[in-house]
């Protein structure tokens, strides 16, 4: 083992590593959401209140679409938690999307094991529906 | 009508209105999370692994926790739809904690809908555990 070499490190986590997560929304999502979260604002509901809305339809939540990012993030090498986020939503998800998230280490401070994600969630078409920045810490497992 | 009100006005929306949310967190509202968002992160899923981590045991996942404030700010007046959210995660929230989830008009942009919100998460003892700001958008409903 290198002198000064840390658990992130070990764990192979370097500028530039990428997760992703890949998920379509469903109506039971949408409804499994509102259940948790206590949000049901009938933009998300209701499709006949929301055909008449400058959405024209039904839109997921957006902490909905967040939250993929959260499963990208938990897949990084030890025990990743979130620190912050900060993101714009930029397009409404619909049911039936494909929403691929994605983070990538842009920056570490390897000795408190803290790194910087900058990420995104891009639509079926390429479109960015959400995008922003993560700060997570990386905790060593039980097992590390 | 006066002159030059905006819908805004007429919704009775202005710096100070506050919302709020409370959810006590319960184990299935974290298997329901996980289920929609895909973060299976063992340290919210598996209480004897989550009991040798730095947390002693399981947590929720911030997303969750923050969508209790995507709930606090769907009560706010007219159509609210979710522009930016910046905050940090600053203590861990577990099974059987209570969150109440409150968003404060801290600032408008009355022609544009566009609200800046200050919002917290406080656990049952007080203690906050998120804080940060939410940009959101108030929207005419259909039948405003």
């Amino acid at each position: 083992m290198a002198e000064n070499e840390t658990f992130i490190d070990r764990l192979r986590i370097s500028v530039g590593l990428k997760t992703f997560h890949i998920k379509t929304v469903t109506e039971d999502d949408i409804k499994k959401f509102a259940e948790v979260s206590g949000d049901y604002n009938p933009v998300h509901m209701d499709e006949e209140f929301a055909k008449g809305t400058f959405f024209k339809g039904r839109i997921a939540h957006g902490i909905l679409t967040l939250s993929f990012l959260s499963a990208a993030a938990a897949k990084l090498p030890g025990l990743p938690v979130l620190l912050s986020f900060s993101g714009k939503f930029l397009r409404p998800v619909r049911i039936g999307d494909t929403v691929r998230a994605e983070v990538e280490v842009t920056g570490m401070r390897k000795e408190r094991g803290i790194l910087t994600l900058k990420s995104a969630c891009a639509n079926q078409n390429g479109e960015v529906v959400m995008e922003g920045e993560v700060l997570v810490k990386i905790f060593e497992p039980p097992s590390c």
